[in-house]
C-alpha cells in the first residue's frame, strides 16, 4: 500500500523507436508485411507527433477519437477500441433520437429551451430504477457527481484501489490524503476483501471507493460480496460504489446483473454513482446519476446544479424510464455481453498477450513477448486505424507492458483481433 | 440596504382569484370578450392547477417551456416570453446543425463520443474573444461557474444588487454572508456607482457581484463607468461582472457593443462570466464561459471540470469561433436588437403599464391600474399561450406588482402587445 500521495504524472510519450527485443532469436520468421519492425515513414510520422501534441493537452486521460479525428484529419480512425461504450445501445438511442425528435422537427425545443431541474428528471427516473426519487441526483455526467462528492463530502483521508479511475484521486482536494490499497498482478489483479478491511481498520479513512467492475482491469466484486462489505464499512463515513460497469458484469441465471443503488435505503453512508456513458454510448450527452441518502441529495441541490443537464440528457433519461426502450435495451445488452466474451476468448488465444479476468466491456491485455505498449498502440492506430490506449499512466501498473482493449461490434472486434495477430507474430 | 441573509421563498401562487380593483369606477366600457372579469371555466382551471404543482417543483426559478409544454399538453403554449434568448439566433444556429451536422449523418460522432476537454474548446474560443487561452473557462452554462466561483473564491462576504439574479445569492455557501445594495424604484432602478463604492468602503464584501445589463430590469452600466468601479474596485479580491445579456446593450455608433473582458489582464480580482443561452437561445446545450486570471482557471481544472462540455456545446463553441458565423450573427443580433426596442416602446405606450429603461432583450413591467401581477400572467398564459412570468418571488421588488416579459420575433412581439392591451383595457 502506498500511503504517499503524488499527483499522477501526465502521459508519457517519447520519441517513436522500436524496442530491442524485436529482433531477439525467438522471433523465427519475418511476418508478411513486416510491420513489427517497419519505422514510420514522414506520413506517419507527422501524424505521431501531431497526436502526442494532443495528448500532452489532454492531461492524464486519452483525448476522445472525436477530437482526433477533427483535429488530425489525415488518421483514417476506423475503431475506437478506446472508448468505453455499448455501440449497439448507441444506435438504440440514436434510432429513436431520429424518429422521436429529429423527424417529427421536435429537436429545436430540446436544444433552445432551458431543460427541465434536477428534481423534475429524478422523479421521472426513480420509478424505473426501483429507488426513491429524494435519493436520486441527476448529473451531469458520472465525473459532476465524482466532483461534487470529493469535494463535499471527503474530508481527511480517501481510500482508493489501485489501479483505478484516476479522477478518484486526481480530484480529492489538495487537503485529502490519498491512500491506496494496490491490487496485486500476481493475484490477477483480484480484490481481497478481507485484506481490504484491513486497510480500513487501519487507515481508518472517511471515504472509501470501491469501483464494480474496476477500470482499467474488469475485475468484478460479486454482490454477496459487496453486501458483506457494505455491513462491515457501516462506520465509514462515505462509502463510494461506482457501478458505472454494472451492466456489462452478469450473476446469477442468463445475463442478469446485480446493482446495489437499493441498499441506500439500508446504509445512509453509501453513495452509488452510474455513469450512462458506458452502457448507453452516450458519453457526448453528458449524463449520470447517483443514489445516495435524499439529505445528501438535498444539500446538493440547495447549493447549485440547477440545469445540469442538457436537453438531449433529459431526452435520454424519459427514454430510459420507457418500459418499451427498457426491453428494447435489454436486448441489445445480452448480444453485446456475448459478443464482448467472444471477442476476449478470442484476445486470450492470441500468442503473445496475457488477458486479465474480466466483467466489463473491455480487458487489461499485458504484453508478454517483450514488445512495448506504446509502440503497438502507435502502429495499431496509425497503421489500422484502431485506437487503443496504454495504460502507462495509470498508477499500479508496471509502465510499458499494459493496453486496455474495448470491445466493440463483431466486425470492428474481429478487425481488432486479425491486426493484433499480424502484429504480435 | 439588507444586511441580513434569508433564503429566498418559494413562488407564491394563491389561488386564482381576480383583484376587487377590477371593478374599480375607471374601467369605463367592459372590453368584449371580457377577458379581466371572467373567471376560469373547469378545463382552464385544471391546467391552472397542474402549472402550479409544476411551478412548486421548480423552487424560485420558473419551470421551462419546454417542462410546460410536455407536462401540461393541453396548454397550447405559443410565445415563450419568459425565456431570455435571441430567437433569429437560434434559427441561425438550428440552420448550421442541420447542414453541417445533422444532414452530413455526423450527428452520431457528437452524442456518442467523449467532447473535449476544457482546455481543448478554450483554445479554440479564445482568438474569436481575443483573449489569452490560459484565461478562459469554459462552463456547462454559466450557472455552473456562477457555482463553482461562490464556492471555491467567495469566502465571508459577498455584495448583490437588488433585484437581481436569484443564483448569486442562493449559491453562496451557509457561511458567506450576503448584503444587498438595494436598487431604488424611484431611482428606475438605476445603479448609482458613488453609492455602491460607499457600501463596498463600509461592508469590505470579499465578493461583488455586477450584472450588466442587469437581471430583471435590464439596466445598465456604462463602460466607462464599468472601467472607473473596476479601478475602484481593485482591493476587493473577487469583482463579478455577469455579462450574460451585454450582446443586448448598445453603447456608441451603430449597434455596437462593449465587454470588460480584456480588461482581466489589468485586473486579476476580476471574473467576467457569460451565458451563451440568452444571445443565441440555446439554453437546452448548456454553454457558457468565463474569463478570469489565468491561475484561478487552472485551480479550477486541478480540482475536476474534465467533461463538462457536451458534443453539442463543443460543436457550437466551434461554430461561434468561425468568423463566417460571427459576420451571420451579428447580422442576427442587430436585427434582434431593432426589433426588441420597437417592442419595448410599444408595452410603453400601452395604457396600465409602466416600462423601466432597458438595455437588454426584457422589460421590467409594473402594472399601474391595480390588476394583479400574478393574475396577468395567469389569463396570458392559459388564454392567449403568453408564458410570461411576474416577479413576485425577485427579492427587492413589491410583489404582486412587476411582470418580466422578453423580447420575441416581430410576429410573436405584435401578439404580445396585442393580448396585453386587450387584458389591459
Amino acid at each position: 500500500m502506498i500511503v504517499q500521495r503524488t499527483r499522477e504524472p501526465g502521459p508519457k510519450f517519447k520519441p517513436f523507436s522500436l524496442g530491442l527485443g524485436l529482433t531477439a532469436p525467438w522471433l523465427q520468421k519475418p511476418p508478411t508485411p513486416d510491420l513489427r519492425r517497419s519505422h514510420f515513414n514522414a506520413r506517419e510520422q507527422a501524424i505521431v507527433e501531431r497526436i502526442k501534441q494532443l495528448k500532452r493537452e489532454a492531461g492524464s486521460h486519452s483525448p476522445s477519437a472525436w477530437t482526433l479525428a477533427k483535429q488530425v484529419p489525415e488518421l483514417r480512425l476506423k475503431v475506437d477500441a478506446c472508448f468505453l461504450s455499448n455501440p449497439y445501445a448507441t444506435n438504440l438511442f440514436l434510432g429513436h433520437l431520429h424518429r422521436e425528435v429529429i423527424r417529427p422537427k421536435r429537436l429545436r425545443a430540446l436544444l433552445e429551451l432551458y431543460p427541465s431541474q434536477n428534481r423534475v428528471i429524478a422523479n421521472k427516473l426513480a420509478p424505473v430504477l426501483g429507488l426513491d426519487p429524494d435519493s436520486l441526483f441527476i448529473g451531469n455526467g458520472a465525473i459532476e457527481i465524482i466532483q461534487a462528492i470529493l469535494h463535499r463530502l471527503t474530508d481527511r483521508k480517501i481510500l482508493v484501489n489501485l489501479p483505478t479511475f484516476s479522477a478518484y484521486y486526481e480530484f480529492a482536494r489538495p487537503e485529502t490524503q490519498v491512500v491506496f490499497n494496490v491490487l496485486r498482478k500476481e493475484e490477477d489483479f483480484r480484490f481481497d476483501p478481507v485484506r481490504y478491511l484491513e486497510i480500513v481498520r487501519r487507515e481508518r479513512p472517511d471515504t472509501v471507493v470501491l469501483i464494480n467492475p474496476n477500470n482499467p482491469d474488469g475485475g468484478y466484486i460479486a454482490h454477496a460480496t459487496m453486501l458483506w462489505l457494505l455491513e462491515e464499512l457501516r462506520d465509514v463515513p462515505n462509502v463510494i460504489v461506482d457501478e458505472s460497469f454494472i451492466h456489462f458484469a452478469t450473476e446469477g441465471i442468463g445475463y442478469t446483473y446485480r446493482s446495489v443503488a437499493d441498499e441506500v435505503r439500508r446504509h445512509p453512508n453509501l453513495i452509488v454513482v452510474k455513469s450512462m456513458s458506458k452502457d448507453f454510448g452516450v458519453a457526448g450527452i453528458r449524463a449520470g446519476y447517483a443514489v445516495m441518502d435524499p439529505d445528501r441529495v438535498r444539500a446538493l441541490l440547495d447549493n447549485g446544479f440547477l440545469w445540469n443537464s442538457s436537453g438531449l440528457a433529459e431526452y435520454f433519461f424519459d427514454l430510459y424510464s420507457r418500459p418499451d426502450f427498457q426491453e428494447r435495451y435489454e436486448r441489445e445488452r445480452v448480444r453485446f455481453i456475448r459478443n464482448s466474451r467472444r471477442f476476449f476468448a478470442a484476445l486470450r488465444r492470441t500468442e503473445g498477450l496475457r488477458v486479465y479476468p474480466t466483467q466489463a466491456n473491455f480487458a487489461l491485455v499485458e504484453l508478454q513477448n517483450g514488445l512495448s505498449a506504446e509502440d503497438l498502440v502507435w502502429r495499431m492506430l496509425v497503421r489500422r486505424g484502431i485506437y487503443t490506449r496504454t495504460c502507462d499512466d495509470k498508477r499500479g501498473l508496471e509502465p510499458g507492458r499494459f493496453l486496455r482493449i474495448a470491445a466493440r461490434n463483431r466486425p470492428e472486434n474481429r478487425y481488432i483481433i486479425r491486426s493484433l495477430r499480424r502484429m504480435m507474430v
